[in-house]
């Protein structure tokens, strides 16, 4: 019941794969199940904001895409999600080694996901949540 | 009346130039006066995402900035400003050779600013507004 | 070319009538053309809130409301929209005898539209803009 | 330590008793503890939409209401809050006998907390969650 249909983890990971900005910042998939998706970014010198921490945008970027893969996760291979809006609240500066974003599902839809991401930093043993970020993804079938 | 406090125009600068993720991006502040800050990116290989157009990050990374310095420039030099909260609704892919983001400011406040960002693609000679922002500063006194 | 289709103004009062809460508000529609959509609703005494000015409830149903109906516009009679999601600012307390929101469409879609509302409160000779909402809308085609 | 500060119970409460909104909606609170507010409400005629389900301004009102006193929660008797904006998608219909808010503190703070709620609709012996709502309070020293 909680199986991923068909070849959606493929499609996914091969939509990950083409985008080219995940690329130019080192961003990885960690996780991706049925409507829970993971992405981690690091928090290198070429991303960081005028405080030392990391922009906003990298928060927002890997949250963004983790949501979406989420929604994705449930339907068929060949299907494509859109982003129609996010919106995402900032609770403490982006400071470690890493952002992980991780996005879930609130509610799974035929045309019209809701989505959630919770953004978190980790810096060495230490995890926080710095970013909770609620979203609509528009579902494209093949 | 419109005209900028004090240095704070160099003080914008400054912060700007901080920002490695900007550099990154071979973003440009355009514009900057009182209430209305433009920033300009190129829709690079580097920043694209599976449908070979502006990832969503991009317009939201240079958008949450055009806010920020927008609702910045009410202010003295030696302020700073944080984003509590940033909104985004998609209108159309990000085609082009670049995106600018356009901030305004709907209420500048002492410990509170509500902005908005409007973000364009641009093809050649055309401009197509492919994001509308909204959001949230905290205004931090020097 | 900024004429209404068919019958959609009665398509829209209709609706307008059955909607008992705003009944219950006393909201009137003061203006309705394409794209643009005004409602008014007295701040009686049942409206406030804790602080003696209208409840930020107010303002969200009947923005919400006049984001709708502005989408709705540029459909044919009989058709329907729901509100997918709304994100509202506050600006200032609302004070004063009414309450007006000014609905506006951003970008108009057969499926989806993106929609803005200004509250603004009305006391005396003097309007102030009260809350900025932007929203999502999605269209039922009869 | 889960316990609440002072008088702050009371100070709610009281608060709560001079919204006329809340009176006029029917709305009782019926859950207070630290950072966790529910606020429920009759779905009576009065606040139908166009299709006979709750206006998504019941859904808004009361759940604006439980995020600000759940921020609310932590703090000492006499301090106030006001919400500086919300967002909700709207997930279901609102259909049954009543509509009830949980919220919840995402993060407390001296002047800015980040809150979410969840709305659902009762009916008989179901609860359906159709309203997801994240938001930003101020807070307000005594």
């Amino acid at each position: 019941m909680n199986e991923l249909k068909d070849n959606i983890a493929i499609s996914i990971r091969e939509s990950f794969g083409k985008q080219r900005m995940l690329a130019s910042l080192g961003a990885k998939m960690t996780h991706l199940s049925l409507g829970h998706v993971e992405i981690e970014a690091p928090i290198s010198n070429a991303v960081l904001n005028q405080h030392n921490s990391a922009h906003a945008g990298l928060g927002f970027t890997i949250g963004d895409t983790a949501g979406g893969y989420a929604a994705l996760s449930y339907h068929k291979a060949g299907t494509n999600v859109l982003t129609i809006e996010y919106k995402v609240n900032y609770l403490e500066p982006g400071i470690g080694q890493c952002l992980r974003a991780v996005g879930r599902v609130i509610r799974p839809g035929g045309r019209i996901s809701v989505v959630a991401t919770d953004v978190f930093a980790i810096d060495g043993d230490t995890e926080k949540k710095i970013a909770v970020m609620q979203g609509t993804m528009m579902v494209l079938k093949p």
